[in-house]
């Protein structure tokens, strides 16, 4: 039996663990990659500390911080009440507490990308951008993530293009100013409706007309991972991010949540770090109970 | 016309600078001592990213990050509604949003222990540890701070006792441990109610009863650093702290607090630095209206 199985091996399933270490719980952490997102994150800008680091070295450092700890990389398929953790190599944990850091992943857009991915579309600058050298680029999106895309991009492409639904940018205006250093193009009140090509992306069809554009770059945003939750009935909001209080408490007793998983506004890594340790926090003062 | 005055230049009000920063707000740091209480941490231990760096190690990588902020080294003695800042040496900030970020200060005990200051009595062992060699020590509380000043005070003094007037101690259990490990007595139920030396301090009353001590470490808790808002109606709790929402909104429109100065549960830099970057998100979104 556990004291706490943490799922989720970004930084709020990291500083959980660091809590709970400190905190003496009896914890393991599930998750198929230690460091999450941050493997994807070009450089640490904002967080407290690690300015200037690449995500991969940030996310060595976190690591060497929970080497003790007891991981088990694979992946939660349901959480039955009681607490009961399903794995999908057919392990089943024990625990009094559960902590959900399990993040979110990208948004598709609902058209036939999938033909093309791999072969010019593409979620992640950071993993594919050098792929694209001397090529025109698109990039779909209008927030901060698309502007990061963007700028990586115009390191590589002959031609960058934002293109965007909306009528405003939802990025920073930091970095919107980067854009215009960087000479990118920027269109908004822009759909795309349409992908075209043979074997590999050639054409996309924005507001009903065709542009040459041999990659995409899809940056839509982001859905709460939380397909494991169909056993336990946990509030969220619309959007289906998990409804916490300023305690990291779930709906359900017992179950916190933690990072980029949960509702709220302001999605960083050092908002995600303190969650974590707030929810470990509250998962020591419930089994002291 | 200052889009924010940070007040405060701890852990929370630089991580306020670094968003500031970031979302281009015109803003200036009030502060007299940059780093804040980081400059008495021994060690960093549970934040993400920087396990093992000394308190000053970690407030200089924290100040690299601000390197082009403009900071005046002063102390607030006003905020009036409008915005109105001002300051000790006479300047006067005008200001559309304010954030507080300036922490606590530490309680004292309600006898004549002014008279042993620097004479034996002290509240910071990181300061004052070594003065204390071969010397019998009582550290005064039964928390995490209390435990961290006797594990420190251990290397050095040649009897520690911790005294607490409550029942059971405060402190987390890996911390009790350590002061096991490290052959520190500890009295609970017991309370300190009198002082006694010629000019350093010889003896302590404990319970009726005296004790031989030539160092006194003070650790009973911290008061919140709110004098300054006399001039403001903020919410607060019985003991001060100032009441906040998730977004760090206090009760008056365009003021946002952050840090150990907010009524929260969990105290500590990861939690401070969230706080602080969630404050100026708030303050940017509120000027953005």
């Amino acid at each position: 039996m556990y004291d706490v199985v943490i799922i989720g091996g970004g930084i709020a399933g990291i500083t959980a663990a660091i809590y709970a270490q400190r905190y003496g719980m009896n914890y393991v952490i599930v998750s198929e990659n230690i460091g999450g997102l941050l493997q994807e994150i070009t450089h640490v800008w904002n967080y407290p500390g690690s300015e200037g680091m690449t995500g991969p070295e940030f996310a060595e450092l976190l690591k060497k911080q929970i080497e003790s700890a007891d991981i088990i990389k694979d992946h939660v398929i349901k959480i039955d009440e009681g607490f009961k953790v399903y794995l999908e190599n057919g392990m089943k944990l024990k625990t009094k507490t559960v902590i959900l850091a399990t993040g979110t992943h990208k948004k598709h857009l609902k058209l036939n990308e999938h033909k093309f991915l791999g072969r010019g579309v593409s979620y992640c600058a950071t993993c594919d951008a050098p792929m694209f050298t001397g090529k025109d680029v698109i990039v779909y999106g209008g927030g901060n993530a698309a502007a990061h895309s963007a700028i990586l991009l115009a390191i590589y492409a002959k031609t960058v293009t934002v293109v965007y639904h909306g009528e405003k940018l939802k990025m920073d205006n930091t970095v919107k100013k980067k854009l215009k250093d960087k000479n990118i193009k920027i269109k908004t009140k822009s759909k795309i409706t349409e992908l075209k090509g043979d074997k590999f992306l050639e054409k996309i069809v924005i507001n009903d007309k065709e542009i040459k554009a041999q990659g995409l770059f899809v940056n839509i945003g982001s859905v709460p991972t939380t397909e494991m939750l169909n056993g336990l009935k946990i509030k969220h909001n619309k959007q289906g991010f998990i409804k916490v209080n300023e305690l990291m408490e779930t709906s359900v007793e017992g179950v916190y949540a933690a990072g980029d998983v949960i509702d709220k506004q302001l999605r960083q890594l050092v908002t995600a770090a303190s969650d974590g340790g707030i929810a470990s926090f509250s998962a020591y003062r419930f089994i002291g109970k």
